[in-house]
């Protein structure tokens, strides 16, 4: 039960028609799209201003209650998930935009403004705003910003934090701030990098408010190959040369057997659906001469391969139909099973035909099936994991599948998230990748900016055994996480 | 004077070989190549392996004494100049390069390996290290990464931040660690992004002993083209127009008359003199016929601004001597003037043309003579001032004129440095561009890696009024700067 004193000044704070603490209302807010990663908050606040998002976080101090803001709660890692019974602060509603500065290549966004619906006020004038997720129809900047979002289109153009040239923010000291120049090409040229230390930070050192983003010329021409492989190690070897070719292609996507085929049911695409993979490949240009030329020279490279068959368009209306289906991907899993598990990890790229394979074994060691569907020139997978939510012991196999690809990518040299962020979901894996002395580090940022830990705490950083010795307990509470890890200077581990 | 028992476990640290104390050592690093910051060390050390490294700030750090660490010394804002008498640890000898994993499009290296050297190695392989000062054949990777380096190519490829996997260190605390993922293509997918505070931090955070650099495919075809205009503010619409047309430049150089008259007489190039600017654009391909095509659209670009003159050439040998003349123009300076001083600026693009007159009403309003030639498609501004060393008041004035010029591409939107860092040339303008609450977590994260100040002392953080009030002093000891203005909560700015 949240205590009437707080309450009482939330209530003063911002009216109590934006304070929702009814169970039904809370039960809304339990979950983001990370599907086993649950917390009901204790209660909901809507502010409409920056001021009163202040008097929000200056209540929470007061109080010493945890803060999870969310925006359209499409992010899979559980970051928007409150943790002990928090407070939930929604920024659904803050969805202006301000395209004033777009002949400078920068526009500013509010947090709620979805990634589409910025791409679509972009468009008639040329520009585009890059990062691309999947979920980019519902997925708000602020998620993007929070999870340094990715997509289809970051093997040309980068991730989010490339794309972010200043943030505004309301720091958990109730401090309103500034980081970065929204209209220079580098912004992080002078100073210490604390815009991109706040990029991808999901959320734990303070609360965006606005951002500026960079925007770069919509491309006017687009073509995409389709090509399709025998084996998996033939499609893996292809993207090894696409990438050595130097031509620099805008998506580089593998699309796995299975998949193939759900997507023809689902969208009629007619991909050749008896390969073992299709990889399809996207360029960009400004003239259709240019991207003849390129055209010519991935389909060079591609054939080289042998595939059991290559295609290419420049048609408009076939290219939307192919990354329709792309993005709908995840979606037509749904012809074969209630529900999925995706993961999202990171290898190097010239370890894919070893990583899908071994995927392939653990799934069937745990007597999962599993489909793919992946940015393959980023190394950045996306196994999804075929379940039934009712059936309570293959949910507990789905759970020990995803922690055994997660090891295996961070074994053969990569890392545990590509563009879903560590949220709630794999911050006990953190040990996995980080040593110590990287987390060490973390908590300290962390406790610099935020020393009583409310800031949507429990999220990235482990609460237990960080430090990998077995007898470590540092950051044992998920509410109000270590911050400074004294024990370790006694244990000798800094001199 | 050195306190004996310093020296002595220096000597104990690293064998008295590799220590210098003789004054006429001492004098050879009092500066880099930022003429006006001087400082002559106490002592020069020169470790060769990581653990006498370790051993060197352990001795420091239980003498109390500050050290700087020193690659090739070719930095322009002073940053590898010690404060107050400190330790220089020179790592010039450290050189070893490793291209092992070169096929996975990454290469290990010391940071005395130079730039150019490291280029050298990878073109007969046909990879490229992207990032390419000017002073690429002497510079060294430690100096790239401590200030984050670009060069004219840094339009199309970004800056040194952006290829750059993993760092190794020696921490303040005299810890060994290593940040960042060297296979993976966005390393920073995960946890608080340490690498990005680390590279650009200008040796204040720790000593980097070895990093992983991303190689990128080097292009096998070229072109550049040359285009004179009458006015500047032509030659500024052209780089408006290039930057829309969305073809990726490679290059985009503005070289203004004064400048294109002196690399004429030292490199014979034979650019057209009589116009107010040269714009050099360079385009890069795998194909002859992509880069027939880039050429074709970026002529149509070009020659739509009416310029003077307009050639293009795909011919290596008129490209490289291009490229000589743009890389020398500063050298050729010295036809007219017996030095010069070079300022690093960033404005937005389209702030172009009204900087360039308001800089050349600063030169002349301070008697002084400004050559431009600078990165026009990244805004990164480099005007040098002419002027004579031996004469005092008009070196002040130089002085004047650079605070001038700094403060107006501030004032325009800009940023204090693109590409040579704070040092100790800027810190006390850091003010202009960040709030006093920026300036507070600068300190705060350098407090909780170098909590005594004794890691390259006095560089990037201002050491008085950082918090633009009359009569702030926080911070004052250039050699222990103040880590936590406790003040500033009493002032109640922070809540």
């Amino acid at each position: 039960m949240l205590p009437n004193p707080f309450l009482n000044d939330l209530h003063q704070a911002i009216g109590p028609a934006q304070v929702w603490t009814e169970p039904a209302v809370c039960l809304v807010y339990e979950r983001d799209a990370n599907f086993l990663a649950t917390s009901t908050p204790s209660v909901i606040v809507s502010p409409q201003t920056v001021s009163q998002l202040q008097a929000v976080v200056q209540a929470c101090h007061q109080h010493a209650m945890a803060y999870t803001v969310r925006g359209a709660g499409t992010g899979q890692s559980g970051g928007a998930v409150p943790t002990n019974g928090g407070v939930v602060i929604s920024l659904a509603q803050w969805r202006t935009m301000d395209l004033a500065r777009l002949a400078q290549r920068t526009v500013f966004a509010q947090p709620g403004v979805a990634n589409g619906d910025l791409k679509q006020a972009l468009a008639p004038r040329g520009a585009l705003f890059a990062p691309d997720p999947s979920s980019q129809t519902v997925c708000t900047l602020g998620g993007n910003w929070a999870e340094n979002a990715g997509g289809i289109h970051c093997i040309k153009d980068g991730v989010t934090a490339d794309h972010t040239l200043a943030l505004q923010l309301v720091l958990p000291s109730g401090q309103v701030t500034t980081t970065g120049t929204p209209t220079v090409v580098h912004p992080e040229g002078t100073g210490l990098a604390l815009l991109s230390l706040m990029v991808g930070s999901e959320g734990t050192l303070g609360i965006l408010t606005g951002g500026w983003v960079r925007t770069i010329p919509k491309p006017t021409h687009t073509a995409v190959t389709l090509t399709a492989f025998s084996t998996l190690k033939q499609a893996a070897a292809a993207v090894a040369q696409v990438l050595a070719s130097g031509i620099t292609v805008s998506a580089l996507e593998l699309i796995d057997q299975l998949t193939v085929q759900c997507v023809n049911r689902a969208f009629g695409v007619g991909f050749p659906d008896q390969c073992a993979a299709v990889l399809l490949c996207e360029l960009v240009a400004f003239s259709p001469a240019e991207l003849a030329v390129q055209t010519q020279v991935i389909t060079a490279v591609l054939q080289a391969q042998q595939p059991l068959e290559h295609r290419a368009t420049d048609q408009p209306q076939q290219v939307e139909a192919f990354w329709q289906a792309r993005r709908g991907a995840a979606a037509s899993y749904g012809l074969l099973t209630p529900a999925f598990y995706v993961l999202d990890c990171v290898i190097p790229p010239s370890q894919l035909a070893p990583a899908l394979a071994r995927i392939a074994e653990i799934a069937a060691g745990h007597d999962l099936v599993v489909g793919n569907v992946f940015h393959a020139g980023d190394g950045n997978l996306h196994p999804h994991l075929f379940f039934d939510p009712h059936d309570l012991p293959q949910t507990e196999r789905v759970k020990q599948a995803a922690k055994a690809i997660t090891a295996l990518c961070v074994s053969l040299g990569g890392t545990l998230s590509g563009e879903h962020g560590i949220g709630l979901e794999k911050r006990d894996s953190m040990g996995l990748q980080f040593t110590p002395a990287d987390l060490h580090w973390m908590y300290e940022v962390k406790a610099i900016f935020d020393p009583e830990g409310l800031c949507n705490p429990g999220k990235i950083l482990p609460a237990k055994g960080f430090c990998g010795e077995a007898n470590c307990s540092h950051g044992d509470s998920a509410l109000l996480p270590a911050t400074r890890p004294a024990a370790l200077s006694a244990a000798g581990l800094w001199i």
